[in-house]
């Protein structure tokens, strides 16, 4: 994170969102989203996913992507990678960040990605063995899927998530995010494994990943806080995330928790009103999409002072 | 507050909810959905106005309402009164808790209820004067509007809203709530005006009530549980309190709050199931009307324990 700013909040829209839309957003709008968002301010991007193309056509266009991303000055440009062999990918189109997805409950990992857990901890450890070979200067992020609760097996115990955090640490990531991938954390939940966490494996404790999809999110994101995380992924306009329902947003809405950050006094880097503006774009690439935020509706309060500015006065 | 529960979620829709409806809901609708909260464990509940029926014709019966809330075992059944003129009705319909709006921002409190600072601090002093010789069993709350800033005057002094406080807890009643009237609210400023209010009026600090115009309500609601906050308003669907937008519910979901409440372990005393049940009503009642809750949709998670039931294990 850089040093003059507080949170870093990391968008994952052109991942996260893209792959869970069902029309694939042209490469050109892709390219234009990614240069908005950065030059609103966003540090940090996860621009795609490297996956079987069969599988997620939407995001067949990854190594482009990355290429155009990384040639944006100041932006860490992240990718999702599910294996080895597309971590490979990945690392050779020049991501600065690669993000692993690694599920705390086994019949969730068999269900989504058809890995028991030895074999994600194996695909893990020889993609930090890569990493190290030939990439030293790339950094390793898994995020722990169904951290806080599953569909499939319902209660995460707490045990198993922090077990699987050291696991993770042990086998040489950089950091360790907790991901509430169906929407079902608490505050009190969130501090609790989140500072259970950071006991075991310290710094290497990540960022987390919190969807909105029972209006938790936000609620959330203040637990997190109030425990030193400085990380959250989000989207703009909800994107992606498993939405259930109209008004039902998976991922939280990139706009609302910048708006939070930043009315808290908390400095993102990011110009609100030009994150907003960037929108427009989604709306133009994704005709008849649900596209999710609250702010964006309500506008800005009269007399709003981002963060930077509170700081000067 | 009962003893039997941590947190007080008082249901203001069949008052602030019904008077943002353009359609009156029919009284025998208002009273089958009054009960069914009631029946669900809400433990407090608004049940309408006291005000002009020229004005807001959707109150006209709200007499009637108190007499039908006032004959459930157990329920404490408040009217909001914006003068003694209506007061004086509300003490004779029964009502066990009159509560009154005062605008910190002197601005509103003219473009709202046509009175100055001191022409509201004159009806409070006069209301809490009739209570005491006639009602004494009657309790009186104020709610601080816009006491986290304004539409109108933009930014409220932390200063203004405090000392309104104290002059409200001087002028005899019995709790002090501060409302969140337009959605500008923070967590963190809710922490630090919650704060300056307990240490000038200790115990006189009465609930939060907090909207959802920006997506901010229950990550404000986990700021006031940090600070002893444990009475909270909300409206079932989210009905009333200023909508902006599709979405953009005012206030926040009696449902979604409750879901967070519980699963942090605070019992509400309410059953979530019945409580969501008894949307059918007002779905049934207020057709086309946007109802909103993310937590109806998405469902409760899988091996969801409400407190009362942590509480046992």
């Amino acid at each position: 994170m850089s040093s003059a700013i507080d949170i870093l909040v990391s968008e994952v829209g052109p991942r996260d969102g893209l792959q869970s839309v069902k029309r694939a957003m042209p490469t050109a709008d892709k390219k234009r989203w990614i240069s908005a968002l950065a030059a609103a301010g966003l540090q940090e991007i996860e621009v795609g996913s490297f996956v079987s193309p069969k599988a997620l056509p939407q995001m067949a266009d990854t190594a482009e992507i990355v290429q155009h991303a990384i040639s944006i000055p100041g932006l860490r440009v992240a990718a999702l990678v599910p294996n080895l062999k597309y971590a490979r990918l990945a690392l050779e189109a020049g991501a600065h960040l690669i993000t692993i997805p690694v599920s705390v409950s086994e019949p969730h990992s068999i269900s989504n990605i058809r890995m028991t857990h030895p074999q994600i901890i194996a695909e893990v450890k020889a993609i930090v063995a890569l990493r190290n070979e030939a990439y030293p200067q790339v950094k390793i992020d898994t995020g722990l899927s169904t951290a806080f609760g599953c569909t499939i097996q319902g209660i995460v115990p707490e045990a198993d998530t922090v077990r699987m955090a050291v696991t993770m640490a042990e086998a040489g990531v950089d950091a360790v995010n907790l991901s509430d991938t169906v929407g079902y954390a608490n505050p009190a939940q969130v501090k609790r494994l989140f500072t259970k966490v950071r006991a075991e494996i310290g710094d290497k404790t990540g960022g987390a990943h919190l969807h909105n999809t029972r209006g938790q999110g936000l609620a959330n994101v203040v637990a997190a806080l109030d425990v030193g995380v400085t990380t959250f992924d989000s989207s703009q306009g909800g994107i992606g995330g498993c939405p259930y329902a109209p008004g039902a947003s998976g991922n939280i809405v990139t706009e609302d928790l910048v708006f939070l950050l930043e009315s808290m006094g908390l400095n993102t880097g990011i110009d609100i009103e030009a994150l907003i503006d960037a929108r427009k774009i989604l709306l133009e690439a994704l005709p008849g999409e649900a596209i999710y935020g609250l702010v964006p509706d309500a506008g800005l309060p009269k007399g709003f002072v981002p963060a930077r500015q509170l700081a000067l006065t």
